[in-house]
């Protein structure tokens, strides 16, 4: 169960003199990652040719790095398949959810759900269920809204802007004995928090590879269906390789008896082979023990930085069971500390109107790096220096 | 106008004593994709790291690399958009064709359109517009079925089989008399054929980049839409890439006014990177010398071997203006011989039930390994070598 972190930093790629606390946007890659997509091109590719595909290792990569991702969500073999984005994956899962639902029609999320998710739900109520709705509720007020006619409770478990964790095995357990189908997106949870979704009776998730997964710019995500729902689940999407038998080019559309069949297109080789090289770190690895580390940097950051800089509110819940494996401040000239930060050889990032973000992934962040990076912003808060700070770039991605 | 084909034969990475005749299923890599992708990940993604996605060049590639191809396949500025798979751009392009024809019930298709393609539009029939039909007609019948009440005419230029070519022109032109709208799937055109969106007046068009773009294993997708429907399309699948703002984090969609609406999730840069090498090679290209040089290669592998090898029969049309860039041969026993050429150092394919498929881009294929083919093919046949041989792999992707 013991984990050795100063050896899993070791194995990461970042540049001296930079403390990294935005792997909850796009995680670093590790040092074997260039070697591996490398090695895939010139020795794989270049060399095998088409005769690539023939083998399992391409065409079958969506399902075995599934399985890899498998085993840090709680899920069963055979129950995951990665690809796609995380956009595409939420739309089939939504609508998959949808369909088990015929008679009700509320789709009920919350403020915390991130944006995407909720573009993904109207646009899916414009297209296809105009008999449906979809509700917005304020975070806190998910558990006592949850009634037998809500088709689909649609959450993202860990806020993309406060860290604030919702109870997702309560919520579940609740939902289920209202009948209510879940759809969990786990793009802040995946590899930091231990989720379980067999354990908690999940029926659909869905997750991004870019974050704590260091999979890289543009990681293909991922898909979860309960094994209950695989063999009736509806692929909206019917591209080639959700069929049975992709190259007998049947005329006919048939979908593969197993999760494969919420399979699109053709595989994305090369962008799976940069996560893989990430996952070779996280195979051998309790998530347990990620969380247990997360709880630790994520307390000794808050403490360190409340007491140092006390202009600045704690966006994220104090209690480390309520929050993930990120921290937000707020503070008004936020954006302009974070930026003085970057200068200053920490990255954070900032999103609208006021908060200050810190990701600390346990895998390649320690203890010196949450306190020297508290003493850079206590030092940047006392001196005022964000005052004078050039406010040059625009920070992007979640 | 001029191409030294000798000069671009040398960019690319083949096997030694290989004859690559498979280019149209996946291309080769380069010899400077590894290094491309290498200097991503170790000097942009490693040191920028979420930097990375505040320059112009990760966020914009979609559009940057679509315009780069838009270039090969006689399309406006900033009409295509690279991303995701081909199934997806073809899910997204007939739902947004069928949009414009609220009255008629008709989609009109093939029976040389790609199986996959065929499937899209059941899926999108059964979930989306069941008041529509697909009709497959055909490949000789589609012209004489045009008619007024046809809602799409949904067609692959270039038959995955036989090589045989669509007059895309003729078809397009007919159906804008008629008021059809059009969508072409251009997988084995790109790169290759001098296709003319722009003038011809094609409302929608997808592909893909691993044949012809050389882009890698499962490489990147593209959307075509003409410019007059971009402001009214509807996408679909409404990820937050398509918002036109999307990092404004607004709960509501509002489409991005430009071709960027019709992305989806994150962008792929690993992938996109891979494909960008090739595209370094094309962009100094005119499509109409690798056609012209296309042209002259199969006609001389296609007379050499019916001269040679009398027992094959042609199933690719005899007249180049009425093929692409692959030749197909019925052989009852073409999947023994293919594993005997794969064996001698000739890479062809096969496909069900008898069609021995050869694919070659002047690119890297130059007259001489047209004509080493031939004679290597020449000997398994006359000396009957494809009975002895061992047939221990299958031939799998388009």
């Amino acid at each position: 169960m013991q984990v050795d972190f100063k050896y899993t930093k070791s194995l990461f790629s970042l540049p001296k003199n930079i403390i990294y606390l935005d792997g909850n946007s796009l995680g670093p890659p590790t040092k074997a990652t260039a070697k591996s997509v490398e090695t895939l091109i010139k020795e794989k590719w270049a060399k095998l040719l088409i005769r690539g595909w023939n083998s399992d290792e391409w065409i079958n990569k969506p399902k075995h790095v599934g399985n890899r991702i498998a085993r840090l969500i709680g899920a069963q073999k055979d129950t995951v398949i990665v690809g796609d984005t995380l956009s595409i994956k939420t739309f089939q899962a939504l609508f998959s959810a949808l369909n088990l639902q015929q008679k009700r029609k509320i789709i009920l999320s919350d403020k915390g759900n991130f944006p995407s998710d909720l573009y993904i739900a109207q646009g899916l109520i414009k297209t296809l269920r105009s008999d449906c709705k979809l509700h917005i509720v304020e975070t806190e007020e998910v558990l006592s809204t949850l009634t037998d006619d809500i088709a689909v409770l649609f959450l993202t478990e860990v806020d993309y802007r406060t860290g604030r964790k919702h109870d997702m095995k309560k919520l579940t357990r609740r939902a289920k004995e209202l009948g209510i189908v879940t759809v969990w997106d786990l793009a802040h949870s995946t590899g930091v928090l231990p989720v379980k979704l067999k354990e908690w009776d999940v029926d659909f998730a869905v997750g991004c590879t870019y974050k704590y997964l260091n999979g890289g710019p543009g990681s293909p995500a991922f898909l979860y269906v309960a094994p209950k729902h695989i063999k009736t689940t509806d692929n909206i999407i019917k591209g080639w390789l959700g069929h049975s038998s992709p190259f007998s080019f049947n005329d006919e559309y048939f979908p593969a008896k197993g999760i494969e069949r919420m399979q699109i297109g053709t595989p994305p080789v090369i962008a799976t082979t940069s996560l893989e090289a990430s996952l070779d770190i996280l195979d051998t690895i309790d998530v347990r023990c990620i969380r247990e580390q997360s709880i630790k940097l994520t307390e000794l950051f808050i403490s360190e930085t409340m007491k140092n800089c006390p202009m600045l509110e704690l966006a994220s819940p104090r209690d480390p069971e309520e929050r993930g494996a990120h921290v937000a401040f707020h503070f008004e000239q936020g954006y302009a500390v974070i930026q003085c930060l970057i200068e200053n050889g920490v990255i954070g990032d900032f999103r609208m109107p006021n908060l200050m973000r810190f990701g600390i992934n346990p895998l390649f962040i320690d203890g010196n790096d949450v306190l020297t990076a508290s003493k850079i912003l206590t030092d940047i808060m006392e001196n005022k220096k964000w005052d004078k700070a050039y406010f040059k770039s625009k920070s992007f991605v979640t």
